[in-house]
């Protein structure tokens, strides 16, 4: 990890804009990730996904690990060379995905046991393993090995869960050895703002360069969301990048940052664009709708992606409506200039402070798709199988 | 369509290098037409087409008719404009599509009554409704109404159908009134060379700008392809370019070459692309083949289309396994940029005057996959529902 990881450049409120830096460059905080579990972001190159203006994207070490395996990933030259991606990675542990998609799992203080979804072997995990595993993949920042509970198990269950994913982000911090790689604890807790408290202070003693919002947004209210993010965030050190896992819808985004969060990962943008689900300054609306059929204006005229500058909405709908490739990839590039544009958007009102403003403007005219996205997040703990 | 149409440039035995003309741009031939059925190259943007080496694309009037409907690509300003392709084009006047793949359809000397495969609807065509429909598409080059007949169909009942397409191209030639674009006729006859010969004179007779030689490739032993195919090239005027439709795996290229093609169009280099087989010059392999899991060099070392220059096999591999759709388009640019890259080597030995010897290397490394080829082309006939 480069002598400095991050830095704290403005603050609006409780929006803060910063810089992450890493060997494969430096990010501007906060940041979107895009998803490339399978070591791709779904449909695009990655010439496509830096052009869109990113500078870091995520994969996950539970879908390289089953396939192709983390042997042939290192063989190749590491993560950065298997997918020439020259920018920053992040990588989660795998442990989202073995307590949430794996069909079986059992678990004790050594580690986890699971199944493949992919073809049903069992696997055994362990803090140590989920280290050297991402350690191979030679990601930027990598994350301890947590449990993570769903959000409607008891106070009980969360509690004795919240120990052992401290022992396990202890064990993993004792196992990384990797200099040029930051070690993210992740900060859980159910829906219990006291067992937050508690899993920030202990991981906080710990020192970890950055720490992980986990067990969010997997169905509990958006109400709770919002409240725990900031109730963790404002506890969580200000020299320190806060990275809400796994949330990344554009009024989730806003809703975060104005809670104190750096850094936002999601599958939501490139899979509702998928399902033709299009990101506007009014709101989503879905390219399969008929009034888009005729439509020779783009879908957003003030867009500046790729789709927008070269393309009719009627052509898009088209694509869509014949089950054509190409309007997957065209959906998605859009989808994430959107996020993209805003990210740009946020840290600009950040260091103007003007953050407030912004989010309020924002907020009042993105405003008719909350259900959709409630719906979505509601999903996403029993998707993602395909990675994202 | 521009004052001169055709020119030929060179020859090297029955090889012929020449130029098309037309209001997007000149189409160097031997040209061969990546297949965009539905106004989309699959998986592929216009710039991207282009950047393969590509000046004409083939799109489908059946296709179109269905979806989104003629008049919606005429409103939104032709299909150049729809498709945002600003090269050149030619349709297919939707016979091909309407005797093959519709699931019913009624003849008689007026049209053909046929059911739409999407959802069953009845529609009529005639030969002056497939012109007017290319004339609103505003293609360079377009097709007119023939009938199809199945390779197998008996003599007489080709021969009765070979009557009705001569009178459909005259009925075509009378109804077209676009200047800026170019009627082609179709050469028809079945598997039977004095029909062949009888149809070329007929429709040359008729002196239409270009040729199509049609109903080939779709079941007949190769043999009989190649025979046929020198049979009605030979006899076909030489100064207007003879396109040998739907017909364009690497081998039959060369071959239709050597034979006197000017023309080509498959959806077969980017179909078995998405099913992983692709293209190198010592024959076709299966991407999915576990020789490929960890080979760390691109697929094709001295490829330079964008996948070889930028991934491993390995990487490639493991899209195709894990069904990334980035996977598909790499491959399809990979193959299609082998088509291009074979264009330009067989037009080049042409100029030489070495085509010869360039035919006789290429047919004898690329060797092994006619089998593969073979079982493609029969099922053409079945297939192609979705354009390609």
């Amino acid at each position: 990890m480069p002598s400095e990881h991050f830095r704290l450049l403005n603050t609006s409120g409780n929006a803060r804009a910063g810089e992450i830096y890493t060997s494969h460059g430096t990010v501007p905080t906060p940041a979107f990730m895009p998803v490339g579990s399978q070591a791709t972001v779904k449909t695009l190159t990655p010439d496509e996904v830096k052009q869109l203006g990113f500078g870091m994207v995520l994969a996950n070490t539970y879908h390289l690990y089953l396939r192709p395996g983390i042997d042939i990933v290192e063989k190749l030259g590491g993560l950065h060379a298997f997918m020439a991606w020259d920018g920053a990675i992040l990588t989660d542990s795998g442990g989202y995905q073995v307590f949430s998609l794996a069909p079986l799992r059992r678990i004790d203080d050594e580690g986890v046991t699971f199944r493949s979804h992919i073809d049903g072997s069992e696997h055994f995990l362990t803090p140590e393993l989920a280290v050297r595993y991402q350690e191979s993949l030679g990601a930027d920042i990598i994350m301890v090995l947590d449990e993570c509970p769903a959000y409607d198990d008891s106070r009980e269950k969360i509690r004795a869960s919240l120990t052992r994913t401290h022992r396990w982000a202890r064990r993993c911090q004792q196992a990384h050895k990797l200099e040029d790689q930051a070690l993210y604890a992740i900060v859980q807790g159910g829906i219990y703002p006291e067992l937050r408290h508690e899993s920030v202070e202990h991981l906080v003693s710990l020192d970890f360069p950055g720490y992980g919002i986990g067990g969010l947004s997997i169905g509990e209210p958006k109400e709770v969301t919002l409240s725990l993010v900031e109730e963790t965030a404002s506890r969580l050190p200000e020299n320190k990048p806060r990275y809400l896992m796994g949330v990344g819808s554009p009024e989730d985004i806003v809703n975060g940052v104005a809670r104190g969060v750096d850094i936002f990962d999601s599958a939501l943008p490139t899979r509702v664009a998928r399902n033709g689900a299009l990101f506007t300054w009014r709101g989503r609306c879905n390219i399969r709708n008929a009034s888009f059929n005729q439509t020779e204006t783009p879908l957003d005229p003030d867009c500046d992606c790729y789709a927008c500058r070269n393309f009719s909405a009627a052509y898009l709908s088209h694509l869509f409506r014949s089950n054509e490739l190409l309007g997957l990839r065209l959906a998605t590039l859009h989808n994430l200039r959107f996020i993209s544009n805003l990210m740009q958007k946020i840290r600009s009102s950040i260091v103007d402070d003007t953050f407030d403003a912004f989010q309020r403007e924002f907020l009042a005219s993105y405003s008719t798709t909350d259900e959709q996205t409630r719906f979505e997040q509601k999903q996403r703990w029993l998707r993602g199988r395909n990675g994202g």
